[in-house]
């Protein structure tokens, strides 16, 4: 397994001063590493974060295949129901493993395909009841407090269209002994797999919420976890230089918080990396958007992630990135080894623009396009660097995203906030209650109703 | 057809006077309406700018419409060759019209799919060739300038996986007597389609390139063209009260360059739009992100849009965007009518999470939510606005299309910039074809080669 972390493109020789870090900057901010490990360290140790240990969890591990192993060859389809954390991260292994959507290979009981019901867009969930067919599809109701108003709702919906089948062909991943999907669970006698307290929805991709999909779809989970495991390793070495997670967070944090890049663009040059950049855009945003401080300093801080595709996007965004403000900096995602390379053939068509192709390959020209638009980025003092993954496969996948949880985790220490609670959503649910009529809510319904009369006054 | 823009969450009373329009400034802004759909005016009636005529190109229609039938029955796969502007409005159109992948209803002769090969990803154009059949998949190759690097080197792979088929089963969409598209077209005798001179990539959805992909679809594209020319006159009010356009625009330009929300995100409650909020991207990217104004003043200037999906991302975003930097305006896009609105299950579980939902539908959630989410952004200061549309047809998708390109040009007017170029994106071109040999580019490879050095000295 082998993930490189190049941040040539930040440095102040590349990019500017203005824009990019000197090596007085990047000395001093190096010598932090040890305290933001060993802070972080202290939160795991006293069991409040726990995605740290789900690379060790042997027992769920064998839980997981022996029951994906059970229902093996059963069901075509796959049918999660969740939002946000208990969503994305099956979608980036899916993504990443099995190839990007619509043009994974054709579904069946030997390949069952995953199908996300992540939103209440009745346009979504009729679809998806019109190309499923109850009988061979599992549906996993996916929420950790059991409580979820979009995964419990499209439940109903999909239980109901089920029918009788709904009893035994539904699993719940939820929180044992509390929340009222592991109420039902019980009452039908579902299988119930446990989200760990202490880890959350973003942190959860190897937890039961993002194993056991994957496990169903047939992805070898154990060396995802192994690939985890080893990362996990590296991403307690203090000294920067050896651990990836830290270094890249001790300098993003220069670059957000010095050089005012309020802009992430996580830039994979991988179709198959587009579910992992929309999973990362959740943890990143979530994780470090926040009003105040642990010390309850008001600061209204977060850095603005946004998902880019390479090469397509540079016939999108790109003339942004590089003629507008310089307020971003870009993470470029590449993967070194393809399985198949795209070997342009080689004969001639006396035709200036096709001939200089001929006999290269498509990833040639995917590693030209991505290393002309870093060094177009830094000609033009845009700071970038560049994650590598030696290849995409279960163990690289693995490391990569407990890499990134372990970036978020040390980014929050540097900020000084609390990477795990999500102040900000509970409003937002209060009114959606208050208005669907929820008992123990009357008073949102009101304060909604007081909003409406604002804004009739503010025309 | 009928699209509304509510403004009201952008007014000071509801957001306050830091982050919100004042009363006179509303007004004075309003007043400048007249003028900027004059000043555009005058860019279209010099045959500058192309898109407000299209929806009226009725021999471009006819022709599209001969074709499509002609063809009709006789391909399950139309695999589009095309990248930024020549795939995002094909995808969006697919996408708002057919539903999202990967839920669309099974494809076959009758209902083909549209397969958009808009990356040089091998792992992507692998998987497209191994679920494809050459027998049944028509190719549509599309590039304005007939050069475009990517557009090219997919299609000489897909050409040769095609044999001999591919003469009769490849159609070409460009500028006819320029580029090498062209030449290849007209020796192979493919069918040509023309892109206008003055029509750009990211404004071309209804010529061509957006219309004959939906015709192979069987859309109806008369009812788009008949929506984007009923839009179009609406856009050419110079009464800001009247054009949904140009109040979005005019408001959105004090939003942005008074108030300092240098990100727009645009947020359809609708994963039927999310093709849409892509494209969308694109447009807003590169017409707007710009170094220069018309004078050639240096201004670095540029909103970044973001893509954010309702309710999905609520569980994703939504927490930056309540207690992050108050740097961001926010359009949602909704949805009025839906076919099918996702009833509940009327019976109760006696469970309290999941009884109030009993009975309801999931069209109703979707509202509650997104009217939720406006009333949390409007509490928290953040100033937000809406665009409905009645339902969600060829007509107001075609409408809907125009509109936001006529608010581009709009705001293009406001900054004085010109929307209808993307000079940031020649350079790393240039490097690419430095890096991948082609004839003339030798400079290109060299100052690639000095850059390299630098990197080595820089770390």
């Amino acid at each position: 397994m082998k993930i490189r972390f190049d941040e040539t493109n930040l440095l102040a020789p590349m990019v500017g001063e203005a824009h990019g870090i000197s090596a007085s900057e990047y000395r001093s901010q190096l010598r932090r590493g040890p305290d933001v490990v060993r802070a972080f360290r202290k939160l795991v140790d006293r069991g409040e974060v726990g995605f740290p240990t789900l690379p060790y969890q042997k027992g769920v591990l064998k839980q997981i295949q022996t029951f994906a192993r059970k229902v093996r060859g059963s069901f075509d389809s796959i049918c999660l129901l969740g939002i946000g954390g208990s969503a994305l991260g099956a979608w980036a292994l899916d993504c990443a493993l099995r190839g990007p959507h619509p043009l994974q290979k054709p579904f069946s009981k030997a390949h069952p395909r995953l199908v996300i019901l992540d939103n209440v867009d009745p346009a979504l969930v009729g679809a998806a009841l019109e190309t499923m067919d109850p009988k061979s599809t599992l549906v996993l109701a996916i929420t950790k407090q059991g409580t979820t108003a979009e995964t419990l709702a499209s439940l109903l919906v999909v239980r109901d269209w089920m029918g009788r089948r709904a009893s035994r062909q539904t699993v719940a991943v939820t929180t044992p002994g509390r929340g009222d999907l592991y109420a039902l669970a019980v009452r039908e006698k579902w299988p119930v797999f446990a989200i760990p307290e202490n880890v959350g929805g973003r942190f959860s991709v190897l937890s039961a919420v993002g194993l056991l999909p994957a496990a169903l779809m047939g992805l070898d989970v154990a060396r995802l976890l192994r690939g985890a495991a080893r990362m996990t390793e590296i991403c307690w070495e203090t000294d920067a230089g050896d651990n990836p997670a830290l270094r890249a967070a001790l300098l993003h944090h220069l670059v957000w918080v010095e050089k005012k890049k309020t802009i992430h663009v996580a830039f994979p040059y991988s179709n198959r990396l587009w579910g992992t950049a929309f999973w990362f855009r959740q943890l990143w945003a979530e994780s470090l958007g926040k009003e105040k401080t642990r010390k309850g300093e008001i600061v209204q801080i977060g850095q603005t992630p946004v998902a880019a595709l390479g090469v397509t996007d540079q016939h999108s965004q790109v003339q942004l990135y590089i003629e507008g403000p310089n307020d971003k900096v870009f993470t470029f995602w590449a993967v070194e080894k393809q399985p198949w390379e795209g070997r342009i053939p080689k004969a001639r068509l006396g035709l200036d623009a096709f001939d200089y192709l001929a006999g290269r390959k498509l990833a040639e020209l995917l590693e030209a396009e991505r290393l002309s638009t870093a060094a177009t980025l830094a000609e033009a003092g845009r700071p970038n660097c560049t994650f590598t993954l030696e290849r995409l496969d279960e163990e690289h996948l693995g490391a990569f995203l407990q890499m990134l949880e372990f970036e978020t985790a040390f980014m929050a220490e540097l900020l000084d906030v609390n990477a795990f609670d999500q102040p900000g959503v509970e409003a937002g649910k209060r009114f959606t209650y208050g208005l669907m009529g929820r008992p123990g809510f009357e008073d949102y319904r009101e304060r909604f109703e007081h909003y409406l009369r604002r804004r009739q006054k503010a025309v």
